[in-house]
């Protein structure tokens, strides 16, 4: 950690700092510039990172020189995590897709969605049994109705399933039926709630908060390895911006400096991404070049009478299409889906 | 609702849109202009919210006309929410202050602030017992222990105790010993969250998330009146933006703009809004001249050595000397404080 | 247009209102519903644009129905314009790239840059002689004498020039030079300048502002079409938002809405999108599968001693790894490089 | 400035960054942690900021040490920079108020406004000879006949007149007629209109831009103030965010970080930052109350006829009460108005 002093910084200040800085148990290594003195703290300062020493008298900036996630880091852990789920692996040289629909619905439109989607080379089946919606007049989920629904059209097409889960009260539940939770975006600081995951020792796909920063978001899978699950798939999903001809902006270039940061795999959802079916072909291709693992997309036979997100999910056909021109993009990475 | 359709739109694309419409229970008034033909909804278009019409074929835009929120609406109840704690009311003349420290700390500091506010003429004591820290390695609060120690220092002062809940599992505990609840900014969208409070009769101090539009916090405010609880207090507490010289952007406009659109009390909180110690004054003085019902500000005694945001913590002297400085402000503009 | 009257307008004012309208010369269409009463404008709305009715008593919103851009918009021409310079089209099947130094720096540089890129099948040579700059004490371009030095490269290579404009008087200047206008991020509102290259036949890179709406970017275009110059290329370089671990925020679906909503031919620059050089790879490839017609990349033989933006600057090895990588990428989508 | 290395650094790339540094004049200091390697740079950091010292091989941050800005900042100037326009000074005890219309328009209403503004205690006139509007088809202004409009209304009052400029070639136009530049908020950063107004002796009026963050700003100013005019009112404006319910956001705390930051004087344009007539009220009592120096206010008689901006323009009645509101605030505060 780098410490700048005001100009006009007394010495009686900097002696308080430094006096501080040693009470904590590092050691500080003053250096006096023409222009700014500054103090360089020896030792691991994630120690004093309560001090709040941008607040001292005498103090202009405090620059932190390590990252504030550890475990989740490249420098940590240089090679990729790879997380086994069913027979395939996420993380590796294929590329995995995620699809289903947005809410699971009642009768049999999973199943009908499930043998399609399996036979279209999807690895995963989505779909909500509990429901973030904006609204409380909003259909709010199955519940576990949904769940079973989904452990069932998994049994029946050895797809593996992964549901969102919302409330520390629900991930026994959840646990039971799915393969893989989904933590939403509006959940991406709910501590709580990341620590529960944490502690099971199914994967987790954690997506992006609206407005969560790079750095936020590795801290938050930091909560989830702190309890003992490094099984994270990071989600880029779509930040909020002043640009409102899509829902979302989609950050691409999250997905590389992702690669950088942090050995975890990485995901992109283009649906969420955009709200708009039209645009989550280009967006699809866009991720993968970009570095990503995997896609997860909403997918319904009849978006007009989806349950929710109807105008984000593709049909059948476009989905299909979809697949089939992603894998020659695919391999003109080097790649396979 | 008003469905604009695009130019080149068929016969049949518009019949299908007009079928849809009907069978939602809805009667669509069909208008063909020069340049585009628009269709107008005629009943409750809330029926048709989760109908995907912007992705029918020949579809350009879909524009609701009524707001989403409805209970939470100043449409809905003309006259202001006044919310009465222990002897006073917020949302009324008087400007409610609330204060204290970020969190609650193991010994007397809490009993050496109430005092001390108490004296300057604070009515609410705020501290956190359960606290959404960023890193997981950052104190998390001392739970249970600290909220009987807001406890205590309630019944020795007669200050009501104001505090946040994290978790649905907490509810119940929160409630045995505050006056009011406090949900986060990050947790605006955990709407099992606010179901569970929306089942209580206590306040509940509702804080903006980082990227919450007004009309996403109001709906959130509406999830907890549609449980049955309308004593919500809307505290704004700045916005994430691309500026960075302070933690958050306050939304000063917010304040008259929720005025207009609520019958909901509001509130500002300048200490998150800015993170840094010495906007804490000028801020206060701005969302109280803009209209605010209160302010929630962080106080210690020392603040070098708080266990979490120190940096945006008034010391006592300073935070005397702005109480009397919004006296005046607050009688220019015929308010109390 | 459609006008959202409040509940409680009274008589008079609706009555007003659409005196107004009538005296525009538009015939207004009252419609009144259970919680609304709605006016529909029948007529060119743009009549009224600058009648300020949403601010009229009684008024609650405003919501236009045609697009504020005319010429520029898909709606007005159906297929893509293209756009020839030299021996090449730009629109068309081909990708074309664009790539150079950020500044032209004094001596023979330009020319080792011009043959070698050359050679790697780059189009267009770029390279600023009028340099916008944060600071007034960094370097501000060559002025004429780097025109000079672009021309001269341009008659050795045969590559085609485009360079940045960033003020009315330097239009002519340019002009003689130059065989494309580049307008900056800063100067995509400077109305006067977009009329002045709007005044002459040459084709206008138009890059986007920092925060910029797609419909903003789409009104400037059409400043210049207005002019009489349709010769317009729409470059999306980042978008300003609150993620700090890269420059900008490259806003890849801005990609696949312009190619719905305007005619004009899209680029992308991934140099300035995220600042960083590393991560000019994945953003290249990206841009060409969400459809770009073009990328203009910043390439320096020794980025360590370029004048300007030498972080983000490709060199020639890695520039040359990246055109054998997008070749096949190309091909999978069905274009060529 | 500190420049962080990667762990994996080589001594190698070490001693290439410190050769580097030195044949740049400056002196490199190493210093190896047990976590991170750092170099300190002693001497003039501004000598390197060109060097692409970030994307040297083994670097992996880059913290600058000095602010960017020279001239405008505090450090440089401590006592508040004072502005005299004719009779009054900007900058001192007393708060200034500008305002009129959005646009000057023909005829009579630029006298009709300046006598009622005079008698209200407005100092300075403000109106719009040239407009920068997003369409090339909205009203552009009445140029040299309305400076002449202003000049003569500015004789007839004795206020003072300021005006927007927004091309290097009509500065010396506009220096003929008004006593003061205005730079819009799209102009912020055309470099060479900056340098053209900073050659004059007339005060400048710099608008904040809709995405500049402070620091940039304050380079903005840098620009003028290093061609010699150090007379610059900074205005606030607000800035462009996700939040739609006013047009833009008001970035209130800009108020209080820039009175730290710079000796420039500070001013408010509610009017623009919200664009709603009813919301200038409170956000003109904010901006005084947190330190701006100044208003800059749209009124016109008849908003709903005005040329442009009709929709955030107070009727004299409105703005008459609120000067009338302001004064007591001002008192609270211990300024004048």
């Amino acid at each position: 950690m780098i410490i700048v002093l005001r100009p006009e910084a007394t010495e009686e200040q900097v002696q308080h700092l430094l006096d501080k800085i040693e009470e904590a148990g590092l050691t500080p290594h003053l250096s006096r510039g023409i222009e700014r003195t500054i103090i360089g703290l020896i030792g691991d300062e994630r120690i004093v990172r309560n001090l709040p020493l941008e607040a001292f008298p005498g103090v202009e900036t405090v620059m932190p020189i390590l990252k504030p996630y550890k475990f989740a880091s490249r420098e940590f852990k240089k090679e990729n995590t790879l997380i086994k789920i069913k027979d395939f692996v996420i993380g590796g040289n294929e590329i995995i897709i995620a699809a289903g629909p947005c809410s699971v619905e009642p009768g049999d439109v999973i199943f009908e969605i499930a043998h399609t989607l399996k036979k279209m080379g999807v690895k995963m089946l989505r779909g909500g049994a509990f429901k973030p919606r904006t609204s409380p007049y909003d259909f709010q989920g199955l519940g576990e109705e949904g769940l079973k629904l989904l452990a069932q059209a998994s049994k029946d097409t050895g797809m593996a399933v992964i549901t969102e889960v919302m409330d520390t009260r629900q991930v026994e539940l959840v646990y039971k039926y799915a393969d893989a939770f989904q933590i939403g975006a509006r959940n991406v600081q709910n501590f709580n709630l990341l620590k529960e995951v944490g502690k099971t020792d199914k994967p987790v796909l954690l997506k992006r908060g609206m407005s969560t920063t790079i750095k936020e978001w590795l801290m938050s899978a930091e909560y989830i390895i702190s309890e003992g699950n490094i099984k994270i798939i990071l989600c880029e999903r779509g930040i909020r911006t002043f640009e409102t001809s899509t829902r979302n902006t989609l950050d691409i270039t999250a997905v590389p400096v992702l690669k950088d940061e942090t050995h975890l795999p990485v995901f992109v959802d283009p649906s969420h991404a955009c709200g708009i079916w039209k645009y989550v072909d280009p967006l699809s291709k866009a991720a993968i070049v970009a570095g990503a693992d995997g896609l997860i997309i909403e997918v319904h036979p009849r978006p007009e009478s989806a349950f929710s997100d109807g105008a984000q999910s593709l049909k059948f056909s476009k989905f299909e299409k979809l697949m089939n021109d992603l894998r020659p993009i695919a391999q003109a990475i080097g790649r396979t889906i």
